[in-house]
């Protein structure tokens, strides 16, 4: 048989200057700008939004113009926002963003253009934060609400999902959220979306294509899957024995912890460890932390050696929760999804503008030879 | 620079016993079967499909039982008829596929198992059939209907789309159209549902990132623009000063014409032309049929040389206009995707329960070296 290359594992689909990785020293750079520099720097969400969207750094005047592109975004429409409320309180969230990212699909004359490619994407960014606060809403039995402008998105949007003023420690864990699950090179979810506009299908269904990846339990579904597993473990005194019998004796798949490129270390996992700390988590928040930090010795102990380490995802589950977020209907992938749209759209952008090509694979053939058709009625 | 596989032309993303092409002896076999001895043999699209999700044909009973399970699809919730209808009439009707099959992501507790797969496929090509129905009947301004259970997909199809019985003729060609769109091996879409359930997504989210690829004009978008270039010709005296016009100048791409892995006659688009013939086109689609044959010769006589020929797509929108799809809002797209919905479960199918891997291809890296991150009030 013709060799397969499983996984695309190895395969380089694109080129990209926006995120590099060394997965054996765990660095993480965006545009050549080290991640814990970027935190260490207290960006904005927005600043780094505007890095990848643009390719280079804002000064002040094009940090507020983008940023007013980025708050026409919020009002989006009643159709958009019935496309969720429409759906039961039941629903996943990302697939509820799924919903409202089609309806933009369905109803922007959107064509691939220099021009206008970036007005876009602006504009995505603010439609994406208040669809996300309208799905979070509806699976918490709450009414729709969208965005209102404020000095900042990260703000914007807690004080639309909850309905009440952020504190200044919030408002910078979620702003250091967007920024560290804004981008990661290809994963499957990128992936997806790159095939998607390659065909040069609209951006917003290159989007929905990447959320509908982003949604499985592989991908940005480990957040939500991290903490539930704390949540089962249910007591920081149960995380030795909870571990021998699952973990150890091979039962169960360690959530959280080991990822296709990082060999050490995520060194976004150490920054939302740091951020979950200065939230100082109170009640269930509180526990899992403590579980977390009991599981994560136990867990290196063990697979450290073999170079499987936390991700980014381990931690990241609690400041949602410390912030408020509860752990349900998959809402910790789609604040996930929030965040990684702007590095989607800063792919599919570098994609379709200047390295364009179908995506077309092959399969490798290995099913029956030629054979005659029998009708049913001969069988 | 390393090197890109550009396009993933000529990688291997998996082993399939589905579907096999020679692009040049311009053959097409579904599991060893010719696809001109299947429509000669006047098999019924169920079977196809049948052959597709359980790998062998069924005999009566087997066929009696999935037609069954496809009929139980038929009736899909409110939400999902209101995940189309909420939307403006102006829509694209394969976003309106993919906000409704997006539904289904949200509220079904899926989760991928031998044993209940093959029933959710059989379910699924019910469930999308309704959906394409209430979907084309949105954008013609018509109320909502779901398919109900008749003799055959294609007869039930037809009847809730044009509140009439079909003629005989008429059910063969939807049927035969059903087969020819059934799949194509592992083109943008399949690719792109590949990836998301590599991820372990649902199969309804895997379904929707495929619908997101197809489409664009790249892939299944060429079918109705195909039929969009006869429109814009208007006349069979007007080909060959528009063909020298538009083909030769090289201002135009010559749509229906030209495939990635056909380098002669697509089989498919021979079958086309042959049910267009048989269902004796009148009016517009007499029109575009005419203009479509003289088109034809044309094209043959530039491009054949270079193996460029009429794909699948250059005969098919003819066929359906003929039936009396109008060609507007992308609905011939949206029948191909109701036909080749099952292909890419199949795909889904081989991939999650034989070879599943994660999707996580690279990016070669040519963007800055690390530098340091200035605040805003330095830069």
């Amino acid at each position: 048989m013709e060799s397969i290359s499983k996984g695309l594992e190895n395969v380089n689909i694109k080129w990209t200057r926006l995120t590099t990785i060394d997965g054996q020293k765990g660095i993480l750079w965006y545009m050549g700008y080290r991640i814990e520099d970027i935190i260490n720097a207290k960006a904005s969400a927005e600043e780094i939004q505007y890095l990848f969207i643009y390719g280079q750094l804002p000064t002040k005047q094009q940090l507020d113009d983008f940023k007013k592109k980025i708050q026409e975004g919020y009002n989006i429409p009643d159709y958009s926002v019935k496309s969720i409320t429409n759906l039961p309180r039941s629903a996943d969230s990302v697939a509820l963003q799924m919903n409202a990212m089609a309806s933009f699909a369905a109803t922007e004359k959107f064509t691939w253009n220099k021009q206008t490619d970036r007005d876009y994407a602006a504009r995505i960014i603010g439609q994406m934060a208040s669809v996300t606060s309208v799905a979070i809403r509806h699976v918490l039995g709450k009414q729709p609400k969208l965005l209102e402008p404020s000095d900042s998105l990260a703000k914007s949007f807690l004080k639309a999902v909850f309905d009440r003023e952020p504190s200044e420690k919030e408002v910078e864990a979620m702003n250091d959220a967007l920024i560290l699950y804004l981008d990661h090179e290809v994963p499957a979810s990128t992936t997806a979306g790159l095939v998607v506009v390659s065909a040069l299908a609209d951006i917003y269904s290159g989007i929905v294509g990447a959320l509908a990846a982003l949604k499985g339990p592989l991908h940005g579904g480990a957040a939500e899957a991290a903490a539930m597993q704390f949540l089962e473990i249910g007591d920081p005194s149960k995380v030795e024995s909870w571990f021998a019998e699952n973990i150890k004796s091979g039962k169960k798949r360690l959530m959280g912890f080991g990822h296709r490129v990082y060999k050490t270390y995520d060194p976004r996992a150490k920054i939302f460890k740091k951020l979950a700390q200065e939230l100082n988590p109170q009640g269930q928040a509180k526990t899992l932390y403590e579980i977390a930090e009991k599981l994560e010795t136990l867990g290196i102990n063990e697979f450290g050696p073999k170079g499987i380490y936390p991700n980014t995802d381990f931690y990241s589950g609690i400041v949602y929760m410390s912030l408020g977020f509860p752990l349900q209907n998959n809402i910790y992938t789609a604040l996930f999804a929030l965040s990684r749209v702007t590095g989607w759209m800063a792919h599919f952008l570098e994609y379709v503008e200047e390295q364009h090509r179908l995506i077309r694979p092959r399969a490798v053939y290995v099913g029956p030879s030629e054979r005659p058709f029998l009708p049913i009625d001969k069988r």
